[in-house]
């Protein structure tokens, strides 16, 4: 073996060293006066208070350009994402507890309580479903009026139960238990026994219930682990065993935790995660599938399984906010370039393949067999979010409008209860492929998408030392204050993603200079925005126009962005999509179902011979007894004739004479949501 | 628990009954008089004793419509395969033993008989590398002359060592000895264990090599096995234990070894693991990937696992061959024609997906991505001899020609020593992806190779009731006798597959009328069969040209093909495929590497520009030093200007004006002879 520091840095080896040294801090810090909630529906309190945190809490983060706006000061009103949001939680969260509750996720809990004699069920990241769903209602509890209360109660009970089964040293897993009992934190176990990932789905939940209740409960079960057992006896030290984070999630629930706590051990044992510990043997493979192990500041591009690598990006960047480190932000910049440039879907979905569940190579963008795991796109987005909230930099926005917009709003049926775990841009229902299902036995996704729906008002705006950012655009009300402690309302009347216009009321409790944010879109080509009905010039698409001025109560702020059809094309070496183009309106991706088209058939046979002309004569008509309401668009193409069934033919392709037809196109989030009908995002099309 | 005969329908169950009720025969028949082969340049012995059998001993099988004719009858002479062959034998068969050596795979029975200290080495279905290999000496030994004579011994030695540890009750297994002895047999190591997968590549292994010899040790040896340990603890009886194959293979070993001993019930047991076990209560995805289990006949499509399926479907075909069971002909059929309709690469690769090595969806046939594992492109070319067998219909032979000259052939270097295990139809260098290596810790493409080439003079021709077949073409001689018993040689002289003519003579000992079916090539569109000068009208492509007559000692057939170069299309539900084209010249199929073309350079992001034009103008040029000699294409084509780098553009994608190119194309069984270079089979065009 060599010796147990081999791998790290002097800097590194320092850092740890004197950490060790320096060992103390940390502390809960429950009921502060002022936390508890006052009500669902209450105002939000406009106090700069750590528990008004944002999604992830940026406010003291010395390296974060912008900072976080809680989840409770931003009200999302009736539009886009409403009706999103108000299904998920009256259907999605109410129908996945049962789905947990009918699959065992509790009763694995209650077994070692002694209250179930059910066996262990399910895979050894069972414990995270728990963890993520609890994380969904505290979303819920901090950013809209529950349907009933008795969410709230139910998710209280289900944490006693949790914490009922912790053992004295802190140590919580229903999987590691019995005869499994000797297989935990081995470093073997740590490769693929997702005990770390489990315990940051634990702490991710606990700290957005805190956020939300002012019950500490979970978050200090959470801390007992990390403070009673991970941290005497795992890391750098001589006498501490050794850890690779296996699925890299820890890394990112332990800046959190050092930013809800203050506690700065929890940070240098994030560091030291992403650092990677050289005592641990691995293999290249598990280095690539893994995206861990090896310091993060090594790596040059996107590999391995996309949730990991997505998160692993999440967990270092936060770690980049909170220290600073150069090294990280180079490499971050390299990461992102490889997935903006060679692994992202026009969905905004990335991993694309489904053995290892991976990124493929650069350009490797399958449609049918994408992968595009919905995790992997909240990921994305998660990632995203964190590089934004570095740089302040809208391509990063762009990157998060894209993936939520069609990859991540694909991953839910428009009904709660049907989530996708792939989501393909091309389908094919003979292949008998289920895209769509109610539950998984490795059910990341479900409570993936509900924590995101949940917590999306804290995703629209951020402040920093200039001003206020508007990211996203929907009807939505924002309370929140200046830096300079001056209160502040946003309001934004929009029909955004439908409709191009965005007025936004400016309201700062007294007249003040700032600036405001506001993001012009990348795929906006023509934009126009005025103030009080005075343009101002340089809006350009993909940044966000600084708008300075003194600001009065009242004053607004119109936006008009270019909503017109586009037709999208692929660069060149993206082999799956030559021939082909896309469609997309605003930042609403666009897909060809085969149940729309005039020759509609069930035989998906006839489907490859749709074609669409090379032209720019996109139409667009809200119908809004379609899918909830949507823009469908229509364009130009035929319907060639069915060709001989031979697979290979010696012989010139022939441009075939076609039917003139219309080929109908639904937004991609909203697929598979009518009958069973083959789907295309990417058209093939004839020249001429 | 069902009935233990549950899943068998009443026939098989009668069947199974009568056979235990009978069980009897089955002797090994070691050195019969003459069988012992005098010397391995001595000319073919013209006497139908079966120890003169061919690939498959199908000279009694009274469903097989075609009758092998012995791999030693058939000698090829220099031509095409000769250097092939011959690099076979020098180098590949020499320096595989070496690896297996080096990797521990005859250490493994070295250490059960106390010499050897090394613990065990190696996946479960390690003893089948060495089995392979003895296979591919077997049909070396059979065919041609051996470089050098330490083969043979070397060869006797190693089974020799195998047969050592065999344990008295028959079982033979490197792996499940020891603490895995428990495991032996046990249904779920049957679903993943290989036991009966190893045993069969024995019994191939040891049928070739006593078919090459004589000597009967590893024959016997299988039979102990088979006789001793299987047929009394394991089948459909109340008193027996289930058997799943799980690994497809013991089936078609189990019907060669009937046919080797004329004991039928070898071919029942292979019937009962065809029909499958319900007391060993599957899951529908192992039925699926393992492509057993269940009824064999209940199939309706290719899926799972490839080279599971291809072989199940060889065991069933050899089935079929000797029960003529309506039902296995029916699914046979379906099946093939979901190959050669949906699953089949223009290469004759099958297998598209890395995920499972399995088939995909129908028309799922990506390019960069393909599996197309070598040992899959050679079960299919086995499955279609088989089918051949069966019916003398050209269009098995023409996908077996596919497989041979494309993705088989690309299987192994051209120096012999580096193998792919999987052959892509596109390939990037960039991604790091190493293509052709010297050793796979799974090895089984390599002897499969080694094995296939040394069995090549097997595939050239069959008898039949009404004559002899001529199915493949290369410079060759045929020493082999007419079903009446006379004596006949048949000698082929042509520059196949280069030039398009084939000179064949044609010499009974005696004047015969019989007819001499020449394949016409399903890619060959002009065709002229001249006898003795005199034109034979009726050639097809893809059929074969019965040419009925009394034949006399040097009758020539001189057959001319058509060899221009042809561009292939796919059919447009393959997605891949769409907007390229494919170059194929007689049974070659082309590939464009990078290094060949006007514009080389090693920066293989250019090569995504390359397109073709829309043409028949391509020509062709026989280049002897050149990659061992081939012929090379060349088609007008552009070079097109690098696009932006961006992954997608929000625009009409516009037919870029290129500069005018020759695409420079070789052989695709060549490619990555020479420095790392991009590849690609399907070129993409720009039509006008």
């Amino acid at each position: 073996m060599r010796g147990i520091m081999g791998n790290l840095n002097s800097l590194s080896r320092r850092k740890f060293i004197s950490t060790t040294a320096a060992a103390t801090a940390a502390i809960a810090m429950p009921g502060l006066p002022g936390f508890a909630r006052q009500g669902v529906a209450g105002a939000p309190v406009l106090d700069p208070d750590w528990s008004k945190a944002g999604i992830i809490a940026t406010r003291n983060s010395p390296y974060a350009k912008l900072k976080s706006v809680p989840v409770q000061a931003v009200t999302i009103e009736t539009g886009f994402w409403s009706k999103r949001r108000e299904t998920n939680v009256t259907s999605s969260i109410p129908s996945m507890r049962q789905e947990l509750l009918d699959h065992g996720r509790m009763d694995n809990f209650l077994r070692l309580a002694g209250q179930s004699q059910a066996p262990q069920r399910g895979p050894v990241y069972s414990d995270s479903d728990i963890y993520k769903w609890v994380e969904s209602v505290g979303f819920a509890l901090q950013s809209q009026p529950l349907p009933a209360p008795e969410l709230r109660s139910q998710t209280d009970a289900m944490i006693r139960e949790v914490v009922a089964v912790q053992e004295p040293s802190g140590y919580l897993n229903t999987y590691y238990v019995g005869d499994k009992k000797s297989d935990r934190m081995q470093w073997k176990t740590q490769t693929t026994g997702h005990e770390l990932y489990n315990i940051g789905h634990l702490l991710q939940g606990a700290i957005a219930y805190y956020r939300a209740t002012g019950d500490p409960t979970l978050l200090q079960a959470g801390m007992r682990f990390v403070d009673g057992f991970l941290l005497p006896g795992y890391g750098p030290g001589a006498n501490q065993a050794p850890i690779v984070a296996g699925h890299p999630e820890i890394e990112m629930s332990l800046v959190e935790l050092y930013r809800t706590t203050g506690n700065k051990r929890y940070l240098d044992l994030a560091g030291y995660i992403l650092q990677g510990d050289s005592r641990i043997p691995l293999t290249q493979r598990q280095i690539v599938y893994m995206f861990c192990g090896i310091p993060f500041t090594s790596r040059t591009k996107l590999e391995g399984h996309a949730v990991r690598a997505m998160y692993a990006c999440c967990g270092a960047t936060d770690y980049y906010l909170e220290t600073g480190d150069p090294a990280y932000w180079k490499t971050l910049n390299v990461l992102w370039e490889d997935l903006s440039a060679h692994q992202l879907y026009v969905t905004g979905g990335v991993g694309a393949r489904s053995d290892g569940e991976a990124f493929g190579n650069a350009y490797e963008l399958p449609n049918e067999r994408a992968y595009g795991e919905s995790c992997a796109a909240i990921g994305n987005m998660m990632w995203n979010w964190r590089m934004l909230s570095a740089s302040g930099e809208a391509k990063f926005t762009d990157v998060m409008e894209r993936a939520l917009y069609n990859g991540i709003n694909s991953g839910m049926s428009l009904d709660g209860k049907m989530y996708c775990y792939r989501n393909p841009l091309a389908f094919d229902p003979s292949t008998g492929d289920k895209i769509r299902n109610p539950w998984y036995d490795t059910t990341c996704c479900p409570p993936n998408l509900e924590r995101t729906f949940a917590a999306l008002p804290g995703y629209f705006y951020s402040t920093s030392q200039d001003g206020v950012y508007v990211h996203f655009y929907d009807n939505s009300e924002m309370k929140w204050h200046l830096p300079s402690g001056t209160p502040l309302v946003v309001h934004q009347t929009t029909e955004y993603p439908w409709k191009p216009t965005v007025d936004i009321a400016v309201s700062p409790q007294t007249p003040q200079e700032f600036t405001l944010f506001v993001r012009i879109p990348g795929w906006s080509k023509q934009n126009s925005v005025a103030v009080n009905g005075k343009k101002i010039e340089g809006a350009t698409a993909g940044q966000y126009l600084p708008i300075k001025r003194r600001w009065t109560s009242g004053d607004k702020v119109v936006l008009s962005f270019d909503m017109r059809p586009q037709v999208v094309h692929a660069n060149p070496a993206v082999a799956d999509d030559r021939g082909r183009i896309a469609f997309q309106r605003g930042p609403i991706v666009y897909c060809m179902e085969q149940l729309d088209q005039n020759e509609a058939s069930k035989d998906s046979s006839i489907f490859p011979y749709y074609t669409a002309r090379l032209t720019e004569t996109t139409t667009d008509r809200y119908d809004p007894g379609l899918l909830d309401g949507v823009v469908v668009l229509e364009h130009p193409g035929s319907l060639l004739p069915p060709a001989a069934p031979a697979l290979y033919q010696a012989a010139l392709p022939q441009p075939a004479a076609g039917t003139d037809t219309k080929l109908k196109m639904i937004p991609y989030y909203a697929w598979s949501n009518r009958d069973l009908s083959a789907m295309q995002v990417w058209v093939p099309y004839q020249q001429g």
